[in-house]
């Protein structure tokens, strides 16, 4: 994380990891090998990028940051759970996260699956029991409720999972491959993201404008970091990501250095295949950065009606172009 | 299902099942394959017991069906999530459910796991789209929490897992292995039964003190329903129940006619062990059911104060004592 970022984030962290360790104290029904294998998968170090996206949007429509807090727990609690489910055998099958053993090599699949369908239902109640209006808390939950429903990170990822079985031959063109690429980012990852600002404007009482604003802004905010996320697993160490790199390469995932490679050279009707050749990889990964950097431009535009007040949303858009975890 | 019961239930079942099936529509983003599953699992022949008690808890506080079908589906929906993840290889390892392949079986685990997880969420998300009052549909939101929640049915589900470990000797006596039994169903089953009638009543408006007593019916109900289940689970066939029986005996699991054959013996100084004495374990199953006929007689107390318009209910707690799937 650089310099810059981690001065944004630090000071929304601290007060997010208290509310989600607060939020993480269960009563006595609650199994302890459960209550710690859910503290044990919320609690760990991360960038709460998430939860200060929330207090952020809040914020730049003239909200408080706690208004925003319940909010912000909730939406890390749904992104705790999404980790924890897609990290199982069955699923991305991954034994490191965040440089730690995952929740089910710690505490076992069974247990694993549980505390991620418990930080689930904890999320939608957390926000019931914490937001005073019964109306505000309806509107969260239904944001909450979209961006993790059918449609929205388990169709991502579900679909995500198909897409290692299919290869950039089984599209029409490189370029509806990698449509299909951005349609599953936009649900697995960006749809969190949207729901995120969206939650904070809420909290804030924002206008309807605004919240559509926020929400443009976060789709193009959460495609870069996917494409970012693409090229870092090439180009970062496992000891950077904490986790292991290189993998979705390794099993001849879609992703977005190679299908931009794959695009380009289809553009300039290169007859080689662009696949299997090192230079075009090498560039694909340049294009996929142009691409990062030419949404975030826009993202930056997306925030325009919002003025100086979303200064942190423009500084977090350009990190996204900066980061090397 | 005796007919008495069918002919109480069908009403409710052929009216659910169309809600359930509208609610299970999804739009573009839903891969068709998660779809399918989810649609398998909600859409699987059942008795809808759940969401027929939401309904007839709404009745018997004066409310009307209509108002409480949100209730009733979302409830069904976190019901057959559970069943999904409860089947699962890693948890109960299951491969027949209602006669049909588990949906793991069927779809694969990583669809199973997503099918459920995506079921929480739209769970959630159909009581804030369909409950029309904001502050109706947040408290129906904080009593399905709570039920599927850490200290609810994932808690009880894990806390089943471990028992599965664990045997009569591992405890002070056999009235605390009981008990502790009890407090695993109180929570695996129970706490959803209770939502169920809480919901209904809440639906309908109804004041707290009738909201209390048909949680404590649904208390009692959940508990001889459990109970009964586990006596099924040694009487009936794998044919009658359309899953696998004698399946928890043979893992060495506690169950109520055991754990009630060995408390009895303990009561009466019996110097043999009861735990494997033939002739003792057919008496536990004759203690197990007179210990659900006189919970289901304390449920028929705390319907008093409803009248004769809880007379669904009372017809509902007697089936318990006559279920033979």
């Amino acid at each position: 994380m650089s310099l810059v970022i981690d001065s944004q984030l630090a000071p929304f962290r601290a007060s997010i990891e208290e509310s989600l360790a607060k939020a993480c104290q269960f009563a006595d029904g609650c199994p302890p090998r459960l209550a710690d294998a859910i503290r044990y998968s919320v609690l760990a170090p991360g960038k709460r990028l998430r939860p200060a996206l929330v207090m952020m949007a809040a914020e730049a429509c003239g909200g408080s940051i706690d208004d925003a807090r319940p909010a912000a727990v909730a939406v890390e609690m749904i992104h705790a759970y999404s980790l924890i489910h897609d990290d199982l055998p069955a699923m991305d099958d991954d034994d490191l996260r965040r440089g730690r053993p995952t929740t089910h090599i710690q505490f076992g699949e069974a247990t694993a699956i549980l505390a991620g369908d418990a930080l689930q239902a904890e999320a939608f109640g957390h926000l019931v029991r914490n937001v005073s209006d019964p109306a505000t808390a309806a509107r969260l939950i239904g944001e909450l409720a979209t961006a993790a429903g059918a449609c929205g990170l388990v169709g991502g990822q579900e679909d995500d999972l198909a897409a290692e079985k299919i290869g950039i031959e089984d599209f029409e063109s490189p370029r509806s491959a990698r449509l299909h690429l951005e349609s599953i980012h936009r649900r697995k990852t960006g749809a969190l993201f949207v729901a995120c600002v969206r939650m904070g404007a809420i909290s804030a009482n924002a206008g309807a404008e605004v919240i559509k604003d926020l929400g443009r802004f976060a789709e193009l905010f959460g495609l870069a970091f996917q494409i970012t996320d693409d090229v870092l697993d090439f180009t970062a160490t496992d000891e950077q990501l904490g986790k292991r790199t290189q993998k979705d390469a390794g099993r001849g995932k879609l992703t977005f250095p190679h299908l931009m490679a794959a695009e380009q050279s289809a553009l300039s009707q290169t007859s080689a295949n662009p696949a299997t050749s090192e230079v075009d990889f090498r560039a694909g990964i340049e294009f996929a950065r142009a691409h990062a950097a030419s949404l975030i431009r826009n993202a930056h535009d997306s925030l325009k009606l919002l003025g100086a007040s979303a200064e942190r949303l423009h500084i977090m858009a350009d990190y996204i172009l900066e980061r090397t975890s």
